[in-house]
């Protein structure tokens, strides 16, 4: 099987979960999997609760980047791995993971997934997708108050104090790494569109490989 | 017919003519057609040449950008237009017209296309080149003096004079019409097969719709 990489980046609140999501919507689990950079936050076992809340999540050494690649290469390889999973309430890896299959079409979604040299190289399409600051940190305050329980006070201190500073030191300057970029992420319908039209000719391009294979192995058959 | 209009705009020197190039090259003239909004920069019959070259050729107002609206909407109802064919050496509009055909896609390609607000509807895919300005400059210098036998410093004073602060005030600003963004155009190989691969789908679309309309005339003739 002929895999690709497709990497989403862009900001905190740009849009790119949305774009991920609507994207894997439209395939089935067979035809693209989806891998999350957030899912491979270290393990911080050995620090405390109030202590792990203060630590910088926005700076690349943050991730378990290695594994992520490992992952990426067994699944290249058409091996399932064992994606981990972590609990933002817990500001930790939890215990449970996620099975991922291979398939034709793996997209992986992230902040900082272009700031890695060795990430960046196993990625085969780059997406950025770039919202204006100011209606991202509108989305990260309605999602991070409403949706995950923090105060108001603490977002807007997290993201002045190192999101913001992140964001200038490693995820715009990362944009340079795209191949192309999309403006408004998930509400982007032509954008989309495109998308779409991509991966379905990856996965026609790995139907016909896989026809060929069969034919091959029975004229083989034929042969023998 | 169904007709898509992709337009490709982007500074001078983005890359975007090379992009633009290149997708033509891979279709058949009945499938893509292609508009340069440069063949439709005003006729200036009334001013000597040495009045016309220093004309401020990039304001929107140097294009005649309503005859171009106009050829669209009749590309659009499946009839050719005559395209006006642009002289650099005489900056002016030569005799000579260029017949377009009717085609699934229509590519428009040109630095203002997203500047005018009625062009901008007409267009069902706004792609945007995109390229430091440093880089654009030296394109443009390698152009103007090597192909077009202009000197350096007039180069070099109408970029200062002219391109640059039209460039800010009309082409960046109108990268926000755009739905997606190309760094480094013609060069830019994953972006260029995604456009492929959009372009593809149209002209699927396309075949199939036609098969279904003489389906259903058969039909008819069969149920006559």
């Amino acid at each position: 099987m002929d895999t690709i990489l497709i990497g989403i980046a862009g900001g905190s609140g740009s849009g790119k979960t949305t774009l991920a999501n609507k994207l894997i919507d439209c395939f089935g689990s067979d035809e693209v999997s989806i891998l999350r950079h957030d899912n491979y936050y270290k393990r911080h076992d050995e620090i405390p609760f109030e202590e792990r809340a203060r630590l910088n999540y926005d700076h690349p050494d943050s991730f378990d980047t290695k594994l992520l690649c490992q992952h990426i290469r067994m699944l290249k390889q058409g091996q399932p791995i064992r994606m981990p999973l972590y609990d933002y309430s817990q500001h930790n890896r939890s215990d449970q993971v996620v099975v991922v299959q291979p398939a034709p079409v793996i997209i992986l979604e992230g902040i900082m997934i272009f700031a890695d040299r060795e990430l960046c190289d196993l990625l085969d399409i780059k997406v950025f997708v770039d919202t204006d600051a100011d209606v991202r940190i509108l989305r990260r305050i309605m999602r991070d108050v409403k949706e995950r329980g923090r105060s108001l006070d603490s977002v807007i201190s997290q993201y002045l104090t190192t999101v913001k500073p992140m964001h200038e030191q490693f995820v715009e300057p990362s944009k340079r790494k795209a191949d192309i970029i999309i403006p408004e992420g998930g509400k982007n319908q032509v954008a989309l569109d495109m998308l779409i039209q991509r991966i379905k000719y990856q996965l026609r391009h790995n139907r016909r490989m896989q026809a060929d294979g069969k034919q091959t192995e029975e004229n083989k058959k034929e042969e023998a």
